[in-house]
């Protein structure tokens, strides 16, 4: 079973990533640690009746009192309000500072539930449990929790360290196409921006049924890139801004479309290749790159393209407001080539001026 | 002008407490590193008349865009609505996170302003300006932030460092005689749990007139000594909750009879001579102690008491969800002499019955 460690260096102790076939159903022993604990498992909707069980019965094998909590699912969930029924809940399970936190589900139930575990109490203990591609290679490493605000996504957030996540590749065999796409997108990402091996394979490989048998490797490697620059910038001041590639344009996407509309990673899809096109237009990224991308993404199923109708003003505008923005400027991510990149403040009106 | 440097272990700088006469009219070139960003200044409907335009004035001094958010005074203003308000407050002045938050306030302003600061864009700069006494010495050492849940105070928080304080001793002219007791309430509790020279200074000069002569002094050593607790144990986890001496009754109290109605360091006052009095019927705190710092307490004005007619068994109840809990009993700090202290383990049970 691949297990990768994360040492994030204002942290006391490192966690691990344990990533493996059936692990819902065989993580008791992970779990020892928190015996006599309580637990509330936040999940969704739709995690809920396909783990919840599997994760309660789990927990309390190794002695932990539980209880399930279900959110509704999709991106709007990750809202004040659904954050102060969370808070309520943890009330309700008289959860103390010892106590712990399982965020059962993908990238929606990881933020929120990561948040409110933050800033209940000044923080209790926090297992992910991801249960989307993308959720697995992105967001169970690294220490972020956001909530959504009405006017941007995430613009509410903090740092804060899980103590252990449990990655089942099996809980992938209930995901619809689209949803490993975008989690594709996200591991297209990491070959983009920091491994050019890593896209090679993958355009070796060709297609999502070639990927399959070797889907398990891939995760941990996805996840050993992630924790390499969560360790190398924690507070994300640094180097770990390359991770939002694509992220520019797909945080305006998304807000402008309505959370929900398109899921992040197919978000994260269509501004790859237009951030590579970009860096293409000013001289950062070699010709032909942009292409290169489109076809791999392509060839996974993900669309590459941005819907007509939206407006560049307003696409523009949102940018403004995005968390990489430093006065008037928004620092984008560009490559310099297949696996290796760098950041470039841009201005908005150069930004409109790309669209 | 006496200045407190404070050095946490997890933050990569450490940062000062100025305090002075009139610094808010001359601390412009205190603010200089902030040349060019902008500014939102958070104060209450009491602080924003009396000092907002000396604030903006001083910010303008050095080069900073500054705007003014002021939100109703008390605290149940502490609550998630104001918090909204505040985030778009920010997202009006189109805050960034090269930006700043100031608040300039007491506690409650200092609390939200500074969670509000710790949560927007994952962290924006904060100042501090503190304006009674009571945030002086207690709130602008530390890191707290913290917004109160309908269910228990300050339930929601984080730990999050500001990167200025600045303490004007004029702003105290403007406090009524029971703001500056609930101030004093926790002046006496440094003596009591960590300063016995301090403790007795206080003792003999034994009125607020004959201590106003040395109350920067005083504000300096109480920042030192809770600076120390804090570089000690900046996660919170150990030492420092010894400062919590008299908050286990005082939050009980403040949450029974609704937020507001007493002062915080009122209900420090009266829970610290509860918590002695526990010691001392515990075998933990030599006898004679209660009386001592009732006596202090009295000289300077405050209330030591409980109100009648407060159900035990409801205090009781609302101590076991209070932040301090760890399973079914509290930790609850109780004196082992004058100037030093302990942290004990009650069960809910055995602080119904010391009620």
């Amino acid at each position: 079973m691949p297990t990768v460690t994360v040492q994030v260096p204002s942290q006391p102790t490192p966690y691990d990533i344990h990533i493996g076939h059936g692990l819902l159903k065989t993580c008791a022993p992970l779990l020892a640690p928190y015996n006599g604990r309580r637990a509330v498992v936040v999940a969704d909707e739709n995690t809920a009746p396909l783990y919840g069980e599997t994760m309660l019965a789990a927990l309390s094998g190794a002695g932990v009192t539980t209880s399930l909590f279900a959110l509704p699912a999709g991106e709007t969930t990750k809202c004040p309000e659904q954050l102060l029924r969370l808070y309520d809940a943890f009330l309700d399970a008289h959860l103390t500072r010892a106590d712990l936190v399982v965020a059962l589900g993908g990238g929606v139930v990881g933020d929120i539930a990561g948040y409110a575990a933050c800033t209940y109490l000044r923080g209790v203990h926090l297992i992910q449990v991801p249960t989307t591609l993308l959720a697995q290679v992105d967001s169970s490493v690294g220490g972020k929790v956001a909530v959504n605000h009405p006017r941007g996504k995430n613009l509410l957030g903090a740092l804060y360290q899980r103590e252990l996540v449990l990655i089942d590749c099996d809980t992938l065999k209930t995901l619809d196409a689209r949803q490993v796409g975008a989690g594709l997108g996200e591991v297209i990402k990491y070959g983009c921006i920091a491994d050019r091996a890593l896209f090679e394979r993958l355009e070796s490989l060709g297609s999502r049924e070639a990927l399959q048998p070797v889907l398990d490797e891939v995760i941990a490697r996805c996840c050993e890139i992630k924790a390499q620059y969560v360790q190398a910038d924690p507070l994300d001041h640094g180097v770990r801004m390359q991770l939002n590639f694509g992220h520019t344009l797909a945080h305006a996407l998304e807000n402008a479309m309505g959370y929900g509309t398109l899921l992040h990673g197919e978000a994260v899809s269509i501004g790859m290749v237009a951030a590579a096109r970009w860096g293409e237009r000013l001289g950062v990224t070699p010709a032909g790159c942009s292409e290169r991308i489109k076809r791999l993404l392509q060839a996974y199923g993900l669309m590459t393209e941005r819907p007509d109708g939206l407006s560049p003003d307003a696409l523009a505008a949102t940018m403004a407001l995005d968390k990489k923005a430093v006065g008037a400027s928004v620092r984008t991510v560009l490559l310099t080539d297949i696996g290796s990149c760098t950041g470039v403040p841009l201005t908005v009106a150069q930004l409109r001026d790309l669209l």
